[in-house]
Order: structure tokens, then C-alpha cells, then sequence
């Protein structure tokens, strides 16, 4: 378990034809945000999600066209000594039927995705390598 | 992208046969709350869910019956000098089958709906109307 | 209404075989939060979601095998002197399909669970029962 109090509080948007998970790690490199966590709604024109199916693998869903993004929340921690998104988002089609799953790079912006980050300060969150789900978990 | 700091937190529970979107932006405004995000969770008796289809329209899908709210994650800009609120929300029915879209008028709270609005300083968010979308996008 | 200020933030990972709703609880317990809210995203490999049918009881749905929980949001409040967790959660399958709902005992985390909490200070929220739903809400 780690404890610290909120920094600063990051808003972006990003444009039609950017990837969220690119600009998601782009925006906390580029502001040094080592630790956080962050909340976007918007939509996109393409999306892929990812289901883990062990070993540090995940089974990809491809979308394409128009969904909304009904959350996309994660957190922001130290991997290899780079800032690194960890997020899993909800997306709805025209009917409304929700999908979800990790987010994958490959989620296309459409009209608009707005992000808000919030860095944190007093702690220091790092990822490390788990060997049993092969995956980097957050080392509380 | 624009940076400042948390500042005021406010709690607050919606009544049944409350709209949730009219709630949500007498709330912020009573507050004098231009810039901020906020989280809901709940539930309602009907709901109203749209799909953005281009020119500043959404197609709009009609729930009737008790739905539990999954999530109702979104942000609070001035547009045209008034707090407006953006929000996305998921939704699930009795299987547990989710729901989701853009936050609509229509949405009338069923046994509460509680949100945490999370007030933001050293930032002005506004909207602009963006010709292309023909929606108010954040102005970042 | 009320308001206050964000205090702590609490970042948690729960392990493999662990019960969410009860992690939460012991979290918020262990750290004497009894105002806040949290955000989560992980994936569990079994399930029991909660919708709500009136005094006070839910009709519960149950899924085997692995899910992505695309969020798991909420907030803690006292409820008759302890801290009290509620909580909402949107899954997703292997072909990205979304379930959502209450969050119940009997969520068993898979690979990993990450939960970030928000302590409010300078205001007590506080459930009570309602009468006329059967829950205990916010007493605002």
C-alpha cells in the first residue's frame, strides 16, 4: 500500500485521428507524471481491447466505426523508469450495447476524448515484472 | 492542455424522480463550479442515451425499467459563460447486461444517485463550438 | 450537500484470490477512511453483480471465468459507525461484451486488482436507512 496527496491536475483533449493509449503516455511523459491516475470520456472511429488470457498475452477484439467511450480510467506508475498508462475502457455503439477490455494501442480518436489526470505526490509508484501472470503489476 | 490543482470536493445524492443531467448542471452552477470533473453512481427508472452521429445530433436511445448506473464519469467547462456539463454514462439491466452512451436529458433517478464533484483551480475550462463536429469541444 | 477537500490518496493492488467488495472494506477500514471514493480496474475470475429490486435486496447475477473490470467506482461513507463501502463495476468478456451492476461479495480477483482511494476531509458522510427503499443512503 502506498500514500501520498494529489498534485497538480492535468486536462487534455485529444484529436480526431490520434491514438488514446499513444497520447495518454505522451501527455504524462511529456508532464514527468510517474504517478497517477486519469479519467477520459469522448469517442472513437476504431477500437481494440484486450482480454488476458495469460502469460502475459491478451486476446485482441477489433471494432470499427463509431463508439462512444463511456469511461476510460487507469493509473499512471514507473515501468523500466518510464512513465506507463495502465487503462481499461467501456465503449457503447449506436443501440447502446456496451463493450469493454484493457485498452489496446489501435483506439482511434473520433469527434473528441477529453482526459483528465490527476499526478499524485509523496509516493512512488513503480510496475515489476510478476512471473506467474507475466504481466508488470503495480509492486504495493 | 491546461494544469492548476483540486479544491473543493462536493458530495451530493439525487432524488428519485430526479433528472440526472438537470441535477448534475443546477449542482455545478448553484456551486459556481466552471471547471471540475465528478463521478456518480446510482440508479434509474428510465434513461436516455446518446450516440453522436455527426453535426452536433446524437441519435438517441430509450430505456424504460429500473437500471443500475455503472458509471456516470464527465466534466464541468464554461460554454458561453455558463457551467456545462459533459458526461458518459454505463448502465446495466437485471442480467447484467451493460448499457452505454452520451448523457442525456431523460435520465430520471429511480432508489438514489450519488456524485462526487471534484472542483478545479488555477484553470479556466471553457467549450468553443467546433465547425467541424458542430459540437462545443474543450478548448485546450 | 457537502463539502470538503481531498486529504490522503491510497493506492492498492489486490492479489489473486481475494475478494474485492471485502478488500475495499478492509482497506478502508484498516486506514480509518470513512469519507471518500475510490476508482478500480483489474479482472476477477468469478463474479456476483447486484441489481436492485426493492426493500432493501438485490437480485444477484453470477459469472464464472475470467472478466476485465473495465471500472469498479464508488464511495465510503459511515454507515451505523463503521466505514462502509459502495460500489459499482462494469465487466467485460472475451469478446468484449459488458455486464455491470452493484458490486457484491463474491468478486474474486484474477490477475491483478488496482484500486486508488480518495480520503475527503473537513466533511462526515454518513449512510442511513431509508424507509422507503430498504437501503442505507447518503445522508446529505
Amino acid at each position: 500500500m502506498h500514500q501520498g496527496k494529489f498534485s497538480r491536475v492535468i486536462i487534455d483533449r485529444f484529436e480526431k485521428g490520434e491514438d488514446v493509449l499513444e497520447c495518454l503516455n505522451k501527455l504524462v511523459g511529456d508532464n514527468h507524471i510517474s504517478s497517477g491516475s486519469f479519467i477520459g470520456i469522448g469517442s472513437v472511429q476504431r477500437a481494440e481491447i484486450g482480454f488476458f488470457v495469460g502469460n502475459g498475452k491478451y486476446s485482441i477484439v477489433t471494432f470499427n466505426g463509431h463508439l462512444e467511450v463511456s469511461s476510460c480510467v487507469g493509473n499512471v506508475a514507473s515501468k523500466e523508469g518510464t512513465p506507463f498508462v495502465h487503462a481499461h475502457i467501456c465503449l457503447a455503439d449506436r443501440q447502446g450495447k456496451a463493450f469493454g477490455g484493457h485498452l489496446m494501442q489501435g483506439c482511434i480518436v473520433d469527434a473528441t476524448f477529453e482526459v483528465l489526470v490527476h499526478e499524485f505526490e509523496g509516493l512512488d509508484l513503480r510496475r515489476k515484472l510478476d512471473s506467474t501472470t507475466g504481466l508488470f503489476l503495480l509492486d504495493t
